[in-house]
């Protein structure tokens, strides 16, 4: 039976992930709460082989503790907002790179060599070529978060080259479902609670992007680990064949909750320094490997405002 | 009159950047002799209107004492070693995305908005393009070196991008000239001074490289920073379109020494993990500005060796 270690494993994506490993895989869930919930893993950890190791993957002697005995890790900790890059440098570098030189340096002390790694379409800026494939023009970056993620990416890969590691980075569309704690329908679906008469929208509502549901991304992580067992180190995009306006972000919200606000915009192409306005990748490389995304975005929206729902605690809490 | 501050100004290509601008502009010298040389800017300091701040680019205190009330920032201040990375990890994240993202927030500190930044081609890893424009298919990162200045372009772009910074970032090849103290040829001069019968070259000799004269660098240099003075974010290749293979390194410094030493190679196509072993840049276009590289490579490379000759404390100290 395999070990995997997986940070970030309380979290929105990593909780789902976990789950659908648990049974095929020994489980070590590093988490150290910043972002992840623990009531995302209760009952996870109550099964046989899963266990909980609880910090930060900035520490190396916990990152060795957790590691140890595993095959793969899969790395997803990170600071996952790109909109206050600006405002606290060096947070996204430190959170997302160096916690990434770490993790790999633990990796090399306990003799793991295979790691997955969730990096974003952010790495892309603001191309221009639609959909966008991995191999697209060398981009200029438009975001700390996106540099950050991108160094990581760069960190990976040379300890692939030199040190014969097997990565995978996924790089990520926005991730809608169940336990979507963070991000526009979330902030949406509070303002129009505390007041279903107007609502403020970053940007001009036009930005289209695409989503994904967290079930087929999860589907994408485990097929791309399954697929990649040598050394060496692959990239894949992972999101839809399709976009979605703010605008209709938006009227879902408003149309789920029976409201119908006034809508402010804050204006502009962008909703905030390195928000790209329009977001769809082209995941032909992963699709070749048998991968395809099963829920429409439409759909995700829906189970996302459904989980809001049945989650009042989550919208009542003040957002982080 | 304007003023630069110089990070890394007392080092190889800062010294000679620094003497170039000096009369044109006041010069404040940011170094911490770690790499750069007293010796390389006694002369330069006695000027008027040139100073000298000692210390770390990582003091962020010493960066806002040296910024102010400049026009623009040139950071050259860095780990410029690409094949140590593995045996340091987080050691070129620090020195070189860190630390410009301090450079960046104490720009932002005392006001100054145009920043030029010394880049590498190993930012483009083992490309399958050549010569290799700005533009090649996103690349695959190979050395830890590259990959933090790879992070340090994307966060100078970030913060043109979110605050209307001038950026520009000049991707070098290797530089070769006057005050040259580190890499192949030094490597090559020395051993061959210590034994002139027998030379042990990494890799296999066969490595074809790209270099470029010290003065037609800084001539880059000051051609791309006069070009740009728009808000906005420009990335240069620098360049010659001539390479030399490794092999022919090692008969011109046997040539010039006068010796006819057995060479053993290590094997393998690249010298050491993350080098990559053909280099030839697409400098399109920075020539479209006017700029052309004057001086051959095997010019730099007489230059070079002549400078060893009148230099033998510099050969004779030992390798840093």
């Amino acid at each position: 039976m395999q070990r995997v270690a997986l940070t970030g494993g309380a979290g929105f994506i990593g909780s789902a992930l976990a789950e659908r490993l648990a049974g095929d895989a020994e489980l070590v869930v590093v988490d150290n709460f910043s972002t992840g919930r623990r009531a995302f893993v209760e009952q996870l950890l109550e099964r046989p082989g899963v266990r909980l190791v609880e910090g930060d993957v900035l520490d190396m002697e916990l990152l060795v503790e957790a590691f140890d005995g595993c095959d793969t890790v899969v790395h997803l900790a990170a600071n996952a907002d790109v909109r206050y890059g600006l405002e606290r440098p060096e947070h996204d570098l430190v959170q997302n790179a160096i916690s990434t030189s770490r993790v790999l340096e633990a990796m090399r002390m306990t003799g793991v060599r295979r790691i997955a790694f969730a990096s974003t379409g952010s790495v892309y800026g603001e191309p221009e070529l639609f959909p966008t494939p991995e191999a697209c023009p060398f981009p200029v970056q438009t975001s700390l978060y996106a540099t950050s993620k991108l160094a990581a990416e760069g960190l990976i890969a040379s300890y692939c080259h030199g040190l014969g590691f097997t990565g995978v980075v996924f790089r990520f569309v926005s991730v809608l479902g169940e336990r979507y704690t963070h991000g526009h329908l979330i902030d949406f679906y509070r303002a129009l609670r505390r007041d279903p008469n107007r609502l403020q929208v970053l940007g001009n509502g036009r930005q289209a992007k695409s989503y994904l549901y967290v079930q087929d991304c999860v589907d994408g992580i485990l097929t791309g680990i399954a697929t990649r067992r040598d050394p060496g180190f692959a990239v894949y995009n992972l999101g839809t064949d399709e976009t979605l306006l703010v605008d209709e972000s938006v009227a879902l919200v408003a149309a789920h909750l029976g409201v119908e606000p006034a809508v402010e915009y804050a204006g502009g192409r962008r909703g905030w320094p390195g928000d790209s306005p329009h977001i769809l990748l082209d995941c032909t490389r992963i699709r070749a490997l048998g991968w395809q995304p099963r829920v429409p975005i439409r759909e995700a929206v829906s189970r996302t405002l459904a989980w809001f729902d049945e989650n009042p605690d989550v919208i009542d809490e003040p957002a982080r």
